[in-house]
């Protein structure tokens, strides 16, 4: 297979649903508003009432949308509702980590009817894990009954940096094997059909937040996963801002402390280096095996063989100094660098996600604090700073919202 | 007068002038395109042949518009290009600095025709300074010969964080008399149908770049200004990127260095506090007076009673080592900061400006050195990093583009 494939980014769009640009635009705006009226509809797009009613004619004919009545009104001819048509298409959302991976299958209205998680190991390479993640969304499309050709559109959040258009992995750091390799025409091979969308995994946790979660009408956040590594997705004015190369978002490579450790990158003090999941667990070897925590120590007594930022939490938890420490630093740490992001970017709202957001609300607060002994008081003033309420679901219901974007392409 | 209007939010828009959404539309990508067909225009839009017919007629009408022939066009029936009249309204740009201001008159097309450029001092307080700026612009249109009803709008560029919507500057800190008092209403008693827009010096700066210099086209890029304090203008998508309270891009207070000295915010190893011309201004005198640099120092008892960066670019011209060491510095500060926006980020242009950048190349290629230092391969593959090529002009430039957008307002 080529795994330098040019025609790819012109082929992007090869397999969306054509739709006349005015019928998009309906489309599109339906998707981030939810049921609207016709008259909604002309005033927030601009057409006049007859181009609306003529676009919704067809947009019902294509059974796209389909026609709800409005249960507030009561007397005389009641505004219909407009709503999508939740078996006009099925997508397929795949929320890739480093070491699981989360698929759901959903309808036209993002509800997710199935959904399969287990474990993966991407550094077994792109062949055998999207061979197991093509026949999971066969066995998911098989139990729910549903011909392959109705799949229209797959999207996938992959842990790395995406080269957007041509929905490749660019210099992945913890998936070498996958640099520039076509997942697009991988899963092609199986969903002939379907559009393919690749994007880096805290981009679709953004968008899973922004579509479906407390993110919903936020004009600019961030959502900040802490797990091996850490990075970022931003959301500017209601859709992901991915920069100019795809890379937006990277903060583990900010530095942390000049005099920090060496970054797996070659870099010094970065935060990655520093506050990450990955970092966490080993300071909570050194710990454990230096004697310095006693509870730790335990973990590894008791047969623990490697300890995680988890297990930090829960040492924490019983009162172990050190462990708590460790979770201090962390955060602060995070929050030092996000002060400069806030300042920079003033955004409203920061989500914090990611495997080591379980660990507790200390380090929470920690960030919290991090951020706002950094920022100006103008930047925080309305800026409010959580963990995201959707969690280890965000990647999945993100990556299903991501395909259905891309079901359909508006054309002139 | 009430320094607190709780109208004025609603009232932003009360002199602009109204326009149908489909023709604020058509005016609205003339604005960012130039001169286009009406085929351009049914295209771009996607509004049929019809009806952008029908459009342009009432611009026309209403002379807002013109058709200029095309020239390139020799047999046949020539397709017109369409263009703003150029005597529909005027505008005036105001760039206002700590110390000077910079204000001129320009045409409907964005044409500078009259500009004025005095001292000032903010620090005297907003009533004696926005009174001598209302009597350059009432000389300058005089001269032009201008009926002020015809002046429809007037862009000011500050140096503070300002709440854009209630046009008013939010805690200050080179100009704390001018905390919430209303620029917008005092600048209208002289001018009553202007529509009256304050921004941030340094968004200001970047719209300028965005629409008239090397910024044209691009989506996402940064204008970095490195005066008395150090900020960066915002463009995303290309517009003004203003975060959520108006106060996005003051990078100034990121930390550069968490040993480094106590910043006026109150804060630690700000890059305003180390690297700014306000800090070179500090260090050379202490590199004067200290004797470590000679040059420094004759320039001291030749009679210049307060150094400045530009001073410290003279004696590095001259071999001076600690000048250039101070120069050094700075940049390699300012680069490591901008590294951390670039890694969040991901522009495709960095545009370096403000005083500090008259100092020579070498303030430039630190920063250069700082920011690819810092910043990951794939960030930086197609980044561009310079010096504004307007340089001082950016500001006045930007302020007339800032005014020109806001004449109109579209309305179903």
């Amino acid at each position: 297979m080529n795994h330098h494939d040019p025609l790819s980014a012109l082929t992007f769009y090869r397999n969306s649903l054509t739709l006349p640009l005015q019928q998009y635009k309906v489309v599109d705006l339906m998707r981030s508003t939810g049921g609207l009226s016709r008259s909604d509809l002309a005033r927030q797009l601009g057409y006049s009432r007859a181009t609306i009613t003529g676009l919704v004619k067809d947009l019902i004919d294509r059974t796209i949308i389909r026609e709800i009545a409005d249960a507030e009104s009561t007397g005389g001819r009641p505004a219909r509702i407009l709503d999508f048509n939740a078996s006009f298409a099925y997508v397929i959302g795949v929320d890739m980590g480093a070491t699981s991976v989360d698929i759901a299958l959903a309808d036209f209205r993002g509800e997710l009817l199935l959904r399969h998680r287990e474990p993966i190991d991407v550094k077994q390479g792109p062949d055998p894990v999207l061979d197991r993640v093509a026949t999971i969304m066969q066995d998911l499309i098989q139990q729910a009954k549903i011909p392959n050709d109705k799949v229209r559109s797959i999207g996938i959040g992959v842990p790395g940096p995406v080269d957007f258009l041509n929905g490749v992995l660019s210099m992945p750091p913890i998936m070498p094997g996958w640099e520039r390799y076509p997942i697009r025409t991988k899963i092609q091979e199986t969903f002939p059909l379907a559009t393919v969308v690749v994007d880096n995994d805290v981009n679709v946790m953004a968008l899973g937040e922004l579509r479906s979660g407390v993110g919903k009408g936020v004009d600019n956040f961030i959502f900040v996963k802490v797990g091996t590594g850490i990075g970022a997705g931003i959301i500017v004015d209601g859709g992901i801002y991915r920069g100019s190369n795809g890379c937006a978002g990277d903060i583990g490579h900010i530095q942390a402390d000049r005099n920090g450790p060496i970054c797996h990158c070659g870099n010094v003090g970065c935060v990655e280096a520093m506050a990450s999941g990955s970092a966490l667990a080993r300071q909570a070897m050194q710990a454990a095996q230096s004697g310095r925590s006693p509870i730790l120590a335990e973990y590894l007594a008791a047969g623990v063989t490697s300890l995680t930022a988890e297990h930090i939490g829960m040492a924490a938890h019983a009162g172990d100094k050190v462990a708590m420490e460790l979770i201090k630093t962390s955060g602060t740490l995070i929050g030092e660098v996000l002060a400069g992001v806030v300042n920079f970017f003033n955004p409203s709202l920061i989500l914090i996600g990611g495997g080591v957001a379980n660990i507790g609300t200390q380090f929470l607060s920690t960030i919290r604090r991090g951020i706002l002994s950094r920022s100006l008081p103008l930047s925080t003033q309305h800026l409010r700073i959580d963990y995201s309420p959707m969690g280890e679901d965000a990647g999945v219901i993100g990556a299903v919202a991501l395909a259905i974007e891309h079901i359909f392409v508006g054309k002139l």
